[in-house]
């Protein structure tokens, strides 16, 4: 048996660390983990004390995590005797995103040269780095006044936590960076880029998971945004999109093999396949079992949504949904991403700032409350919207108090908010054809939180299960180094054989289902008149609606 | 000096106690005080455990309670040595409302008679007792069906808390009790009552702000509601009508002398004039100095909002507003009475409930808030509308939460919640043509809170004063014992000698009021459209608006 074994490992890049990942790519098996915390700035994110929507980090980190963490993982998987490092067949990596940052002719980060070392424009500019606020909301105007398809598969509004909103910022406020780069890469290019030493930016392999969701890239306007459009935003800004791989590739095709050097520092032999690189929510996605008919929520301090519908069937644009991009979750498949700005967050704000209670005794409060019962309604927007209004100024609302709202009522009206949230995404996708008949859950609330589990189940009345690893996104890279290393005929038999969930089932509840029903559709009365869409809601009766179904859940609890 | 000096004592009996105060009539000056808690029931309260909506009081609390609080601040107020009992020239008396009780033939309680002792129904029915909801309902749609004027005074629902629905109650729930009540007496006349003796209920001194307020009385439709109505609610209830005083007087006006026999047991002589009762909250109107143009807050756990308009120039009636009685709180004036459903509980409320920090340490935190920083807007409805919706069944809001709202911020928005829906009404009150210039404000809160107070002279544009007493219902009942004891030549003479406000006055602020100007504006919206008045309103810009009016006061913060 032991000499059929074939290993994969999955690296995901996070916000504050680095985790590699060793698994047998029979089964999923994960033979060992090892965590790498980025030693540079706070938890690994460089800040800047004058401006709080600054983020950015140190590619070094990087270069020095795959090293620290790989080595260690395989080190550690060493203590089953049927592993060794010549049967490691492929490496899968996924990163944040988008997360740009500027290299040089040769691929090589601007941040590693000397004189750019300490220049916060020079590092890799982080996911949740706002400061191109403005760039977006222009590039977004640009769009729509020269009506340009480019926004049509990212719900219409470009992002200030986007590729082309981030060199744009640069581009006016840095003028030294923007002159000495020559290209900027994806941090999910830039890795496998590294591993391989395909580092030039004309040739590496690009991640259409990147390129399509978060560089307006899409074949239906042939590859990249127009260099007429880039330069309208800023001359020359189009050599960016002239000096960076014009096409984009899933994550089934290799970006290369690890190079000696690098796979000397981590145990393992050269010329290991690396998978072309993606984003983590896309490979939590993949890492969950993701297959057509199951959206897959990974629900973190905000969640990401990630659906696949076949490629060949044709789906109408989606208004409001993040993206639609072939391939970017598995080849041959429609890759779909939606999400919510807060939702662990939301919770986390809640006990931080105004509980007396921690989560496990509000929970267990919440836990035996009855749907309606408390009157609450709330909108889980104190982050903004992200789908399905594209809106990140909106915020919270909670209505329905009296005077002896408790604590936990208002805890877990917010759950059942972001519950909403996730069935008025559903409902929008659902509309534009394409089925959805169950959910699969994986994060730490995924895990930790059955009354969570049973709200969402009963509020978007699917069952619901959860990923059977508790580190869904680099088992979904390893899926991938399994894919790239040939270890399986195909991604879909990779993904059959190495994912799966939980023993667990939520279904819905019979008697929970008509009340959520009737609570969802105020949520969307308030949702509609709140975001903007529907002058005409009637609010007038809403507050009494709520306490018509708080007193017949109440009177139910007394029968 | 002290050759001319006058005495008058002022008895409030509030809703756990009575207090007796003594009081000098030339100047207002307060020499003693004496505080008795009714000994029955739960804080003076007599409850039922299988209903949380009944709230009565035992009437020999009331006697019992004069007697000691009376004689307790005769005693303590011979410490000043020019007093003495011969120089108390009147008693004035204020109690809650409305509160009934049933009385026998000659005006003695039912609740006295050994075989109704144990018998709730028998008893004072309590203000806050709300078992009477569905009579209430019932009245109210009657006069809408019979299209009668009775309620055009008292905002168009007549209210579980007045005394034709307790009433109506009784008779339908307690066949005994209905049988054997003679009459039902307001707590205001019987105590006036019991103290002069005139207990005959048909001649009575009748209360005309409790008449008024209460009981559907108006000169308007000829005094009471007519047998036609009350017989079409139960047949025979019209006998409640006819066996109680048919006309209604101010508290001017005296109600008879103190008898001999409670003059003994207080230490005064027999004789001194009793003035006619009215209620806690008319009477704290008088003690804060109202006058037109004033409206007197008396902000306790809800807030009462009494004003007066000269009797003689005509103002419609105002759709919303609790009550306009000719005469309820000064003679010669119209009383106009307002409310809100929560005030005080509102802030106890969120404390109790949900602060992990108590009043002090919240207050200190929002009180270096900018006035729209925030970026919070609440409605202060978790009691339900008071005025001017007039609708128990609305809740709570609040809007605008982030993911750094703090506990501090929104303690401070349902202080401005509150405000805003002060302004609310006296806006309605304006929009009638009663002119409003300056606020009094009376209660706790306005003696501790500086902060609120602020809050509120920046968003109802107004300057805010507080009443010079901080027993300011106990002091309007001392000035009509004033009146009817002939110290003064009229009542508004005795007002300006006796009563006045602190030297602090609340100026509204210049950078604050255009803010909370827009900020009441997107109140109304709020206000409008959960409260059914207004379908058309926009809410789809309002978190937008908020937000920056939030970025607007942030930026000025650090300029």
């Amino acid at each position: 048996m032991s000499d059929t074994k074939a290993y994969s490992i999955g690296v995901d890049y996070g916000t504050n660390s680095v985790r590699a990942l060793v698994v047998d790519t029979a089964t999923g098996h994960e033979l060992a983990v090892s965590v790498f915390a980025y030693p540079s700035g706070e938890a690994g994110i460089l800040l800047d004390a004058s401006d709080p929507t600054l983020a950015r980090q140190n590619p070094q980190d990087y270069i020095d995590g795959f090293v620290a963490s790989v080595s260690e993982a395989v080190k550690l998987a060493g203590d089953d005797p049927a592993f060794s490092a010549e049967r490691v067949v492929g490496i899968g990596v996924d990163t944040t995103g988008s997360s740009p940052l500027p290299v040089d002719r040769a691929g090589r980060p601007l941040a590693l040269h000397p004189e750019f070392k300490d220049d916060l424009a020079a590092q890799c500019w982080l996911w949740k780095d706002h400061t191109s606020h403005a760039e977006a909301a222009e590039i977004t105007a640009l769009a729509q006044e020269r009506e340009e398809p480019y926004l049509a598969l990212c719900g219409g509004t470009y992002s200030s936590e986007w590729y082309w909103s981030k060199i744009l910022h640069c581009e006016r406020t840095s003028p030294e960076v923007a002159q000495a780069a020559y290209a900027w890469v994806e941090c999910a290019d830039f890795v496998p880029g590294y591993l391989t030493g395909n580092t030039d930016p004309h040739t590496m392999a690009r991640s259409v998971c990147a390129a399509g969701h978060k560089a307006m890239y899409n074949a239906r306007w042939g590859g990249l945004p127009s260099s007429a459009f880039l330069d309208a935003l800023s001359p020359g800004l189009s050599r960016f999109r002239d000096r960076y791989a014009a096409s984009a590739q899933p994550s089934s095709e290799s970006a290369g093999t690890l190079r000696a050097e690098i796979a000397e520092r981590v145990g393992l032999p050269a010329g290991i396949p690396v998978a072309t690189g993606a984003f983590d929510a896309h490979h939590g996605a993949v890492g969950s079992g993701v297959a057509p008919g199951t959206i897959v929520k990974i629900i973190g301090t905000s969640t990401c949504d990630i659906m696949t519908s076949p490629l060949d069937q044709q789906i109408a644009d989606i208004p409001g949904v993040c993206g639609i991009v072939p391939e970017s979750v598995l080849p041959g498949a429609l890759g779909i991403e939606a999400g919510q700005s807060a939702v662990g967050d939301l919770f986390n704000w809640y006990v931080q700032n105004l509980g007396r209670d921690g989560h496990d005794a509000l929970t267990e409060r919440a836990a035996v409350l009855k749907p309606g019962e408390s009157g609450l309604l709330a909108l889980d927007w104190n982050n903004g919207n992200r789908t399905v209004l594209v809106d990140p100024r909106l915020s919270g609302l909670l209505v329905g108090q009296s005077l002896h709202t408790t604590a936990a009522e208002i805890y877990r009206a917010l759950i059942e908010a972001t519950a909403f949230g996730s069935r008025a995404i559903i409902q929008r996708i659902r509309d534009y054809g394409v089925g959805i008949e169950s959910v699969t859950m994986c994060g730490g609330i995924a895990e930790k939180n059955p009354m969570a589990m049973q709200i969402y189940a009963d509020i978007l009345n699917l069952p619901i299960r959860i990923a059977r690893s508790g580190q869904a996104c680099a088992l979904g890279a390893a899926v991938f180094g399994a894919v790239v290393g040939g270890a399986h005929r195909d991604t879909g038999a990779a993904v059959a054989a190495m994912t799966g969930t939980k023993d667990v089932l939520y279904s819905p509840d019979r008697d929970a289902v008509p009340v959520y029903e009737e609570l969802f559709g105020l949520y969307m009365t308030l949702h509609d008149s709140f975001g903007g869409v529907d002058r005409s809601a009637d609010l007038g009766g809403l507050m009494k609606r709520l306490m018509a179904i708080r007193d017949r859940a109440r009177r139910s609890d007394r029968a």
